[in-house]
């Protein structure tokens, strides 16, 4: 999708498109594996075949940058992960189970030990800078209300009780979510997973519907 | 209990336990706040009445007092806030939602903005020393067997199902309060509290056995 719409530009819009994007996924990296504060924009360059100026020509400095990265990398990322697959499974909260097996229980030790990408940021940066704050806080709500949707199509569809607070159910999801990254990340033992994977299977007992429509 | 130990002792044990104890407060204060790498020695000192000798004397570096601050005041305030209190529940899973409404329920969204200081520093220290990563984890464990042991007093008297598993209820719980200051931190919404820990009561529903022994 994003080739086709790129075809359709002419050729400088299509290379200012390709170096923010270049950059954004150098800076998800090196923040990723670094954190915020102790990661340079030099480090951040290295990773590419930029220069200082093609970066300060997108970005007026490592918080614009920052605030960049949360909007369209990790955005972009809990779309992929977390909300959009779930449209795959008549089941919501199947679809969110599968997602966690497959994003958190197949993922390596090593990776995990990363942590969450938005939870990282979340812990280093909501304090330090407010604006950084309110567009972490914003990829909050969007995962939030991306499940929250799915919520509802299942209680619509008959897999999920009526009765349920869709809103809360979401927020259920996602705390779970950021609680299974940072244990894990704490205890370097993917190992628990499987308890507390089984945990939130027995929260969706509660709110699954006895006989889902068909 | 502590004043008890230190009258039985000579005064300069005593003085050297109560400036290592101040040095530790301080410290634990100053990286709940700004974070370990954020914050200086200078800092810490400038909290207390000491020298800096003083605080080199009982800690070689900002490291080693980042290790004592996990064993000693982390480890302490989590036996403290979430493990000693349940010994005054007959059913422990009443005491841990007591705790989760005393200490999150009723604080202020500006502590709460904070951040849990345990996974604070899961989040920035893990990856960045080993030895810091294994006092971390050490808590992590300390916390989930304290809970765990609770837990185990709660099936002998009837109050979980013996079917339960005691550690994996124990993981469970302390996922969700490390899920719960993520989320609530990330969100600057306490708003949000009712609706999780009304989620860890559905699955506490679950586990609860029908009849508790008397």
């Amino acid at each position: 999708m994003l080739s086709n719409s790129l075809m359709k530009k002419n050729p400088r819009t299509r290379d200012l498109e390709k170096t923010r994007s270049e950059i954004l996924n150098a800076a998800f990296d090196q923040f990723f594996r670094n954190g915020f504060h102790a990661t340079s924009l030099d480090q951040i360059l290295a990773q590419t075949n930029l220069t200082k100026g093609a970066l300060f020509h997108q970005f007026s400095s490592k918080l614009d940058l920052g605030y960049a990265v949360v909007d369209e990398v990790l955005t972009k990322m809990i779309a992929d992960r977390w909300i959009d697959p779930l449209s795959a499974f008549e089941n919501p909260l199947m679809g969110v189970l599968h997602q966690l097996h497959l994003n958190i229980g197949k993922a390596s030790q090593r990776n995990l030990n990363l942590g969450c990408p938005l939870n990282n940021l979340v812990q280093e940066m909501s304090n330090s800078d407010q604006k950084f704050q309110r567009h972490l806080s914003a990829a909050l709500k969007f995962w939030i209300e991306g499940i929250e949707s799915h919520i509802e199509r299942g209680k619509k569809n008959g897999f999920i009780k009526a009765s349920a607070d869709s809103r809360a159910v979401a927020e259920y999801i996602v705390m779970s979510h950021e609680g299974y990254y940072g244990l894990i990340k704490g205890l370097r033992n993917k190992g628990i997973f499987k308890a507390l994977v089984a945990g939130l299977e027995i929260y969706f007992g509660t709110i699954a519907a006895n006989s889902p429509k068909k």
